[in-house]
């Protein structure tokens, strides 16, 4: 999947949501606890039901790994079900890995190679031996943590360098420029700081970024998409609890689509005809 | 496990060694693919041939991900086969997690509930509510990267914070000791860079700190101690892929065990004399 692709689905979509899985058994409806893989279930229902309104989906690992081996399972299913069936659909692990180069290539592998993920999410801490394993798949991505939306981007993340004057996201920023490029390498920026976008937007122009913290956690795609969108969008939105927890009977899949629809794809389908990326 | 417990395995073994089993199907002894679950039995060896010698066994989530469902299944065999069979084990998931508060949350319970580990690896980049789900489990710890041992950790953790002069890393042990204690907190800090550890010692002096880096990756045994060990020992070392891989065929368990023994706990036993703390 390159950058051109990912534009070309997001103008034939009018979209740039991607759809967050974290699929918690406890929040799921309760009538899918009595089929034989409630995750893959639920997941599969979501994706049936959104896949014209979305350009990504984004499992997110925790709630997986908390149901051990059943869990992980459910995981691969879901993936291989995503890019068997809709193949053009960009596949994010949110995993925020990053460890020493030999086990940052095992943890690559198991996602980029073992698994069909497009791109996962990578903590930026230990430096770029930990990153640049994940760059040697050709087609994939890393989405590596720039500035991130909870309260905790505070302690560290805003300290300023001595040397140069930025900005712990901002050294993020530029020195991973090095790493990679618009084509292998995305970051991570919250949309609770939209206004902080038209700043990073100096630094990287042409990279995509994703953008969690929209819906629940109280971003807006407005003001993202005002200070974020680029000629090739450059945005990728995701939300994931407004709209899989959308409904909780036989129809929660349905009700998903229709935040996915109202909320997310009808405004993004404008904020790009605004942007005039859509003819 | 609490603070006094650890000391007085180490007191007991005379060791402060931590294995990491990073066991990768590539590396370990043929004959052992040909069984139901090569990565268990291995480290079920390896354990049942080393207890003694260690404190701590430390598997390596990489590698079990890396091999899907199947790989997690033998994860959890692992953790289960050691706290069953070895309970004064300090078991050590080390997975680098990190990620908003109700997503760490799941990750806390994947370890710390579900699986029966001590502690986890946790990377700073998001901060406090990154990390203080995973406190919420009375008797379990946080071990919290400070300082690594790769080349990569010259790219972010030495930036001097324009603030106080702090560099990263020393910020993130100052500031992390307003969320954990000595009791529910420890540091990463490599060997690599053991002279930092007289500085370190000034902001911890009384936290454990797990220390990788010894062996394959060249730090000295002997300058961590030096530079490291407080009146309780202070200091959990491990050592990864120097023991496990000593062998290759039926004997790599004796294997291990002589490398375990020679290089590490008896050096580890004069060590801990020498300081006084065994008597």
């Amino acid at each position: 999947m390159n950058n051109a692709k990912l534009f070309g689905q997001i103008k034939e979509k009018g979209s740039f949501l991607c759809i967050g899985l974290d699929t918690d058994l406890k929040k799921i409806p309760p009538y899918l606890l009595e089929t034989e893989d409630p995750q893959f279930e639920f997941n599969k229902q979501i994706v049936d039901a959104t896949e014209h309104l979305a350009i990504a989906y984004k499992p997110n690992l925790a709630f997986y790994e908390t149901y051990g081996a059943k869990g992980w399972t459910s995981l691969e299913k879901t993936a291989n079900y995503i890019k068997e069936r809709y193949p053009e659909i960009f596949l994010i692990a949110d995993a925020k890995r990053g460890d020493i180069g030999n086990t940052s290539k095992m943890y690559a592998e198991a996602f980029l190679k073992n698994m069909p993920f497009d791109a996962i999410t990578v903590a930026p801490y230990m430096g770029e031996d930990s990153v640049s394993p994940f760059l040697e798949f050709p087609g994939k991505w890393v989405i590596l943590l720039a500035l991130t939306s909870n309260k905790g981007s505070d302690d560290f993340q805003h300290i300023i360098n001595v040397d140069g004057g930025n900005r712990l996201y901002q050294e993020v920023l530029t020195k991973s420029q090095n790493w990679g490029n618009k084509e292998n390498m995305m970051y991570v920026v919250g949309a609770t700081r939209a206004e902080k976008l038209e700043e990073i937007r100096k630094i990287v122009p042409d990279h995509f970024l994703l953008v969690p913290g929209v819906g629940a956690q109280g971003g807006s795609l407005e003001e993202v998409a005002k200070y974020g969108m680029n000629d090739s969008c450059g945005l990728i939105v995701n939300s994931s609890r407004e709209i899989i927890y959308a409904g909780n009977d036989e129809n929660f899949a349905k009700a998903a689509a229709k935040i996915a629809y109202d909320k997310y794809q009808q405004p993004m389908n404008n904020l790009l005809i605004e942007k005039g990326l859509l003819i």
